[in-house]
């Protein structure tokens, strides 16, 4: 999977910023293509985002349901929110777990990376696992609603195969979560203090 | 899962277009907010995208490697694209397919929607399997570089377990593909034919 991608890959000749200063940063650049024309690229600059899958002792996950105004539904979803600068992943892991459900956990392991659009986003999302789950009280942001539940695996399954689970970091969470489970993906899991550690809190 | 949502739904009181005529258009809605208070949100406007999951009559998978400019990575993906005005995602499916690998299908099964980035994109991903495929000369459009390979479900799973498989249609692709080998997620074969009947064409 590392040939020579001379034939694909594209190179930045120049670029203006389209939007900015709300919320979504947007980009024009020119690009030179792998034929020597040239073309134009629009997409957002994202921070990168991180989604949490919180376990229970007894097994159930600590989901969230919230409004997504874009596409005028309520979705329910692992937590989940953008990294503030600077910040690790598994920091606004931590972070965001707390705020949108109040929990805390003793340990985490590390899940994987995933890319949601890249032919218009440079987000990332990078997963961890959380378990050894302490109750808190939630500090949603400032116009944030977002409503804390608690489902059992099999009952979030269910609800992929009846084509009603739509969110894809929470689908790719599930599908980790079972490969775990069962031994194809095993999670590293280490105390939230083993985690901080810069090695391990990397990327 | 229908629960009273007014606690969580935001409504919109009015808009306006950001950044439009090029690649991306951008919308700023202003909302009113469940307890009354008002935030604005902006998003793509996008008007949907298909994914195919090709197999062939050995089991092989036909993917399509691809230079994604925003992350700046050559990514390994089911074949995908943007809908076009009117366009069903069935007709979407069978065009994509053609145009980036050059086969067609003599079945098609739907499998499912998802959302990408909800937060910022109205986009939705339909997901559609395909089999019978009969191979073809490829059609790309102009300025688009795409490389098709051929590889078995065991070789995908492999790099997702190694987390080199980051496109989330490409992972929960893979996943409905071996939900429907065991039998948890049953996928319903059609002809074209039928398949394009505006039932099944739908949505």
């Amino acid at each position: 999977m590392a040939p020579d991608d001379t034939h694909l890959i594209e190179h930045r000749t120049g670029g203006q910023t389209l939007l900015s200063g709300g919320f979504l940063e947007v980009r024009r650049d020119t690009v030179r293509l792998p034929d020597g024309s040239s073309a134009t690229r629009e997409y957002i600059q994202h921070p990168g985002a991180v989604a949490v899958v919180p376990i229970l002792d007894d097994g159930r996950l600590v989901m969230v349901r919230q409004y997504r105004y874009p596409i005028a539904k309520v979705l329910l979803e692992f937590p989940a929110g953008k990294r503030d600068p600077g910040e690790t992943t598994l920091a606004c892991a931590m972070r965001e777990l707390a705020e949108e459900t109040g929990y805390t956990a003793r340990e985490w392991a590390y899940g994987g990376r995933i890319h949601n659009a890249a032919a218009y986003t440079t987000e990332s999302i990078w997963i961890w696992f959380a378990r050894g789950l302490v109750a808190g009280a939630k500090r949603p942001d400032v116009g944030e609603f977002v409503e804390t539940v608690l489902l059992d695996e099999a009952s979030l399954e269910a609800l992929d195969v009846a084509d009603d689970l739509p969110d894809v970091k929470t689908v790719i969470g599930l599908r980790w979560l079972q490969m775990g489970l069962d031994g194809r993906r095993p999670l590293g899991w280490r105390s939230a203090e083993e985690a901080r550690e810069p090695v391990m809190a990397a990327p």
